[in-house]
């Protein structure tokens, strides 16, 4: 529980931070988001050099992809992914229910319809960081991607993973 | 492994952003150091939090500073507390060695003393964060405090917690 809440409360700062920082032509235009999601990328490119230094070679892409929802989240998040499903071509997404990186404030505010319509639409910048963990992670991996999240039925949040073929 | 890495490259990337982000003003009086212990302060403010929650009542100061540097040190840094002293006054020192927070690259040029020199100039913005990290733990423990950081020998660290007397 601690370490969860050490990396929460962390995650929180660096995206209160990032867009404090931020003129307010760069929140418009969506730099901040970017600057989340580059952030994540690079600790997601350190975190899996880290972690697979002493795994065997992966035999294929969908073998990478579960190492990353199974070893890889469960660090980051301390839980699994309840969901992957993939189109076997080049398309994989997957599902986290109670997805823990939302401050507390939106898990207060479910019940509430109306909170929740204006809250859901800030959801993007909680979810910029992880979206660029997923890319480092896999780029460190050999695999080139566009990673996006969504979030119908908060809090749960789905990740859809595009492979970008060589 | 895992945990203490994720921290770690959480907390270059946001000492890299913050620098990235200011002006050359704001580099050069100081502001990012603030910016980075502010930081630090919310994180400990909110760690504390749930590492008290079921703990006993603490008995005086000195309970307190053990807990900081033995509880709340471990969880964040994967390590304890080297040494602790104190005055029995107002002022307490704590030692780590190895401080892990510094990056890979300065331990590379710990045999290199013109590097080093070089080097220890920077150390500052790598131990803003915790200084107020502690600061943040202490204040939500009702100790006002002042923390500052020395590196007398890298990668060793002291840390200085002068208690402010109501």
């Amino acid at each position: 529980m601690a370490d969860e809440a050490l990396f929460l409360l962390l995650h929180n700062e660096m995206v209160t931070g990032v867009y404090k920082s931020a003129d307010q032509g760069e929140v418009e235009n969506g730099r901040c988001i970017t600057k989340l999601e580059n952030m994540g990328f690079r600790v997601g490119q350190g975190l899996i050099e880290r972690f697979t230094k002493d795994t065997a070679r992966f035999k294929d892409e969908l073998d990478i992809m579960k190492f990353i929802c199974k070893d890889f989240w469960t660090t980051v998040f301390k839980k699994q992914i309840d969901n992957l499903r993939t189109n076997h071509q080049d398309c994989y997404s997957h599902e986290s229910w109670g997805f823990t990186v939302f401050p507390t404030l939106l898990f207060f505010c479910l019940s509430c319809t109306s909170v929740r319509r204006i809250l859901s639409e800030y959801h993007i910048e909680y979810l910029a960081f992880t979206c660029g963990l997923i890319r480092g992670g896999l780029s460190n991996l050999g695999i080139k991607s566009i990673v996006t999240a969504e979030v119908s039925a908060m809090p749960a949040c789905k990740f859809q993973v595009m492979i970008q073929k060589m």
